[in-house]
């Protein structure tokens, strides 16, 4: 490859209005392999370092992120209309995440630390190193929790991988300066230049999924783009940890509907939850089913038809959701759906589609996400057949299912059929919103994800960048450090077996000052 | 599909002889469909069974297989010409793997129990579900250890996954009389019926891998044949565990070969370890790096020359032996290699080639893996040249690297050039030989394996067969059980993020014999 003389250019365009404003040059192939090969020298010196050395270089990534908090959030409005206290609220969760997958690595139980001694001839240490550099193609819809800096990033850095990132187009003259922020920050921090870095333009992105320098790719996004991304990477047996989008059910129990507030509370709910953010979230509830006679679809359409329209993302999205509603509308026999764009800029009015069991047959355009704010609202006579279709229903990243209560006598036997299908189930709560903590799953089977196994949030995002190396009758001095018998890192250990925890240190400055 | 008239069958042939002993009949279309109803059921009672309950099958399994020690070996001996000694360990290993990975499933690890209180509104609780039914479709090379009963469908049982196995065709008598013993075993045990099953026949293994039923494969065998395995199942997202034929290599410091005593002792264990089983060890060593001046060629030449004939698993080994042994010498520039097949039957003979640095690169027939008793010598100048060929090899299962003792300078940066690419590395010790505990490590990176994250033996064999879920604002009652306070499962848990270990039950009978 030789770069060409008319460099390529993202432009940046305002949702609201259309118009364009400024772009940024597409990163040459020569810059490219110049990233990649600092990206492969960074990666052994992070190999090499400990969690806590890396929290320090992450916690200073978070503080710079909020100190411009403003500035970014207004640049993040400018390209993606999605607002400023959404914006300013996604940055903070964004360095809060960024701290909380140093806290997972510095816990320790992510190296998977293992050692036996197996007879007088044969011991076996056991351990998960770094992948080596990673590569992260962000989303549109979160411009900092999915995008130059977010779940993937953050967490492949806390589990030692230098990460290149690819701009998203929807907003690339944020995320240079994001990237700027973070270079910098982390360069003063102490981390080695290569440890994070920034392409712009789909050329450079698809150089650095053929690269073999780049040993693991983070992906979230549109089903044709994460498989698309899968497909080319099998060639060089590369991991892709695809996120992609899913029609996230909900299901309503006749308990949870046994009066008319019920189904006026879910309805308000269900509008709220699909129209948030312009309906551009992956977790998205987009079918719900709930009882012939709740008055369900009648009390979605009335709140629906109060929600102001929203500026989508991008052009791209607003026609694709032109479309998409025009087939949905014609899938659900709905022959009198209303105009999806409105306004200036990419506004879009929200939608909703009554649809009967019978048509939510695999292979219907019912069952594919529309991006966007659109759902489907399905009332249904004979439970059982309702909770065939739904258990029937591709894997979805989440779930909802309102209940009548702990008593009701349903939901043991809806979270059965569910649990298999998806990766989060939330009870009498609505899936967007996704708390990012130990006990946090955003993932799913296929298509929700590519590797069901996984998650790009919580503390199992980091197992993603790391892999399982055993040493057999290594010298103990040839060990990783936190294999030595004092513990030096305080992590928890199996030795011959048995899983051993860390003495527990003195509590720290910061939780300490809960007490006083 | 209908079932044709005429069967088509697996015939079993004798490798000591070439002669054709009986067959067994393929398994209909019709049959598979009525094997994948029962495995869909059976997951449901095994994913509420309890690791206690399954330990107590698998331990009437492992037993159940003992009985039948000799039987077994014998019927083993005549489809692979192993020898009765090969195999009757082989069986015992099986037999105690088989309880190893129920000991693994009771011990809870694998269940990653996990809850949060996140905030006053929201609460959740991870933990991993078996993923369902499974294929698993074993080697040729390990009629036990990854045969129909191995360590795929040991650990996979014990993750509460039903599995319908596929024969391999070098073995097709024994595959079934196993199937036979474990089927009639897990029932008698209390086992619902579809816990396990047994196909005979290539298109019955493609129904299976096509069948929305089975939600997870295991494969062990050539690259080839995972390669096509993971492609075809990617069309409907199933995960493809694949462990793969590596050229697993050896490096030889200077110091480890400082006097001929050193030579002689590598040589003879390399000869030994490469013609193991006839040299069909997926990780057998294939490629040694040793000084120049050592010797190393001319002993191991001296060692191989000793080795007796001995017959490879099939005709089509034997073949493809011949081959690529032939591939091999001209790869080489060996002009005058000997015959590779001698005498009777499948009978092969043990070989050995010299080869350059220079004839190392990307591309050459050279790093792929030759089935049978055939390994490379390469006797190097420069050791930092041969560091970095050794460390631009393919991924491997397993890798070997002999030092001069804990004081050796060079072991450090081999070994930090070697595992990234190689899922094990063994000190002064040969990579045959594969301990089954907490801490092995089966597997590495693409293409030893379809996934780098995974391993087929140890522990972590578990993990291949379920997927996380979390549960959102769960009452605790709608938990499963061992998220109970009292911890009835005795497992460890992690509570708000701190893990916590199970109080210690009394000593188990099995254990305190040892006290006596």
């Amino acid at each position: 490859m030789t770069d060409s003389v008319l460099t390529a250019v993202d432009a940046s365009f305002d949702p609201y209005t259309g118009a364009e404003r400024g772009g940024v040059d597409h990163t040459s192939p020569a810059e490219v392999e110049g990233m990649l090969a600092l990206a492969v020298r960074a990666g052994s010196v992070l190999a090499a370092t400990s969690p806590a050395t890396r929290e320090s270089w992450l916690s200073a990534v978070a503080g710079a992120l909020l100190e411009h908090q403003e500035e970014l959030a207004v640049l993040a409005d400018e390209e993606t209309g999605l607002g400023l206290p959404r914006l300013r609220a996604e940055l903070a969760g964004t360095a809060r995440s960024t701290l909380f997958y140093a806290s997972v690595a510095v816990e320790g139980s992510y190296l998977g630390a293992s050692s036996d001694l197996v007879s007088e001839s044969i011991s076996l240490a056991r351990w998960n190193i770094p992948v080596g550099p990673v590569t992260v193609f962000g989303a549109s819809n979160f411009p900092f929790g999915f995008g130059v800096f977010g779940h993937d990033v953050a967490s492949a850095l806390s589990a030692a991988c230098p990460v290149i990132v690819k701009a998203h187009p929807a907003h690339p003259r944020l995320s240079v300066r994001i990237a700027g922020i973070v270079r910098e920050t982390l360069l003063s921090a102490g981390a080695p230049a290569g440890t994070y870095d920034l392409v712009v333009g789909f050329d450079a992105g698809l150089q650095l999924v053929d690269s073999p320098a780049i040993k693991t790719i983070a992906f979230t996004g549109s089903e044709r783009g994460g498989m698309a991304l899968r497909d080319r990477a099998a060639v060089r047996g590369v991991p892709v940890f695809a996120e992609m989008g899913t029609v996230n059910p909900a299901f309503v129990t006749a308990a949870a509907v046994a009066d008319s507030a019920g189904t006026e509370a879910i309805a308000a709910g269900y509008v709220g939850s699909f129209t948030l953010g312009a309906g551009q979230f992956c977790t998205k509830p987009g079918l719900i089913f709930a009882p012939a006679g709740s008055g369900m679809f009648d009390a979605v359409a009335r709140h629906v038809a109060e929600v102001p329209a929203a500026p989508l993302l991008t052009a791209g999205i607003a026609v694709r959701f032109a479309s998409g509603t025009a087939e949905l509308a014609a899938a659900a026999g709905d022959s009198a759906a209303s105009a999806a764009l409105v306004g200036e800029g990419y506004a879009a009015a929200a939608q909703v589609f009554r649809v009967a069991i019978a048509d939510l047959i695999p292979g219907s355009r019912l069952l594919e996400e529309c991006f966007g704010p659109v759902a489907l609202v399905c009332e249904y006579d004979d439970g059982a057949a309702a909770l065939d279709a739904l258990a029937g229903l591709q894997g979805s990243l989440a779930a909802s299912v309102f209940t009548g209560g702990s008593t009701d006598p349903e939901t043991a036997g809806i979270l059965a059929r569910l649990l298999p299908k998806v990766g989060r189930v939330a009870l009498n709560a609505w899936p967007t919103g996704v708390a990012n903590t130990w006990s946090q799953q955003h993932g799913g089977p296929w298509p929700a994800t590519s590797r069901p196994e996984a998650t790009s949030v919580g503390a199992g995002a980091l197992s993603r960048f790391v892999q399982p190396v055993a040493l057999q009758n290594a010298d103990p001095r040839t060990l990783p450090v936190f294999f030595a018998p004092e513990n030096p890192w305080h992590i928890p250990r199996r030795i011959d077996g048995v899983l051993t925890l860390p003495v527990p240190s003195a509590v720290p400055l910061s939780a300490s000052k809960d007490l006083s």
